[in-house]
């Protein structure tokens, strides 16, 4: 039987890391073998891409360079690994996917949905997450839970606008897929948030 | 004034290399500042990608990913150096630049020219070159070359089909675009080769 795909979205600093170990637990105590992965990343070219997406260097990464290096490690992580995955039975669980290109491409750097969508479909026709949750707080929270962890990379050092954006889009996106986005609401206590998270994932394994 | 743009293409061991000195030197020799590049590559972080591309590891590349990668670079290579450098009044000479992904990824690799056109547009729009020399030689002779030169790269490595099939869509899209393409048959003594590349870029040099 093949395995169900998960992707974990949201702007930096609403918990996503903690969640996902939270998930990926849940889901492997119910008895499945879980894959977790990252975008960019999640292979060993994939994650070359992503030290050049993170790059802090002095040379300036075009908007539309920046979209084709995301997608070009997101076709690595779906042909070289999410797909064989889903295939063996297992499930997957991503930190990001196609959603953060949306996201942070379309409605952070204004590039437009159609195009974005058009890379979509050429790199994974119809490889879309079965549930996506959006772990959702306002922005001054994740930047400000963001602010303690040291250096911040190319994305992190983006301005407090571009995320509202951002996170403007997520909301978008999501109230336009209702049966695949569920929004969690980050800004509660910890133990509510997860709670949360796992009663999607039960959702999700008693279908 | 704005400089003037000059690509150089064909297949493995055409004499790209050799040909494109002997047009810089020419060009400079004349007077005019240029700037020499490449592609995939030509700035830090393409040069970068270009190592994922030619990277000859264990982990496959999918078709698309290679093409996403290859337009990347391109990006980086049109917004960081080309086009400032011909806003500067320099010319400049790249080995490869669109025509090879049109050639290798829609010929060799089967995508089609639609979708690698409307990459092209994304990417950079009316930056085409003035002028686009396709060194053309039999498949056989290319490769005799290249067989000399030690380790293949991942596309040195292709077959010799792949290579006949990338060498016919060169032809078919320089036959398409006559009056930037100059097809220059390089199976004549290198003097004679050398000569016709000089003569092309005086008639740019006199326009």
């Amino acid at each position: 039987m093949r395995g169900r795909f998960i992707s974990v979205e949201g702007i930096e600093g609403v918990g996503k890391s903690s969640n996902i170990a939270a998930l990926v637990g849940h889901i492997e105590s119910a008895g499945f073998e879980v894959l977790q992965t990252r975008e960019p990343g999640g292979t060993p070219l994939a994650e070359d891409i992503r030290d050049i997406l993170k790059d802090r260097g002095d040379e300036p990464i075009p908007e539309v360079a920046e979209l084709l290096l995301m997608f070009a490690a997101r076709s690595l992580n779906v042909n070289n690994v999410i797909i064989p995955a889903l295939e063996n039975g297992k499930w997957v669980v991503s930190d990001r996917f196609t959603d953060s290109s949306r996201a942070y491409q379309g409605g952070g750097r204004g590039i437009p949905l159609a195009t974005i969508d058009g890379l979509a479909d050429l790199v994974h026709r119809d490889t879309w997450p079965d549930l996506t949750i959006l772990l959702d707080a306002p922005v001054e929270i994740g930047l400000g839970r963001v602010s303690k962890r040291g250096a911040r990379d190319r994305f992190e050092q983006e301005q407090h606008e571009f995320f509202e954006r951002v996170r403007e889009c997520y909301l978008q996106i999501a109230a336009m897929e209702p049966e695949r986005f569920a929004i969690v609401d980050t800004t509660r206590p910890l133990a509510d948030v997860r709670q949360d998270v796992i009663a999607l994932a039960d959702l999700l394994l008693t279908k």
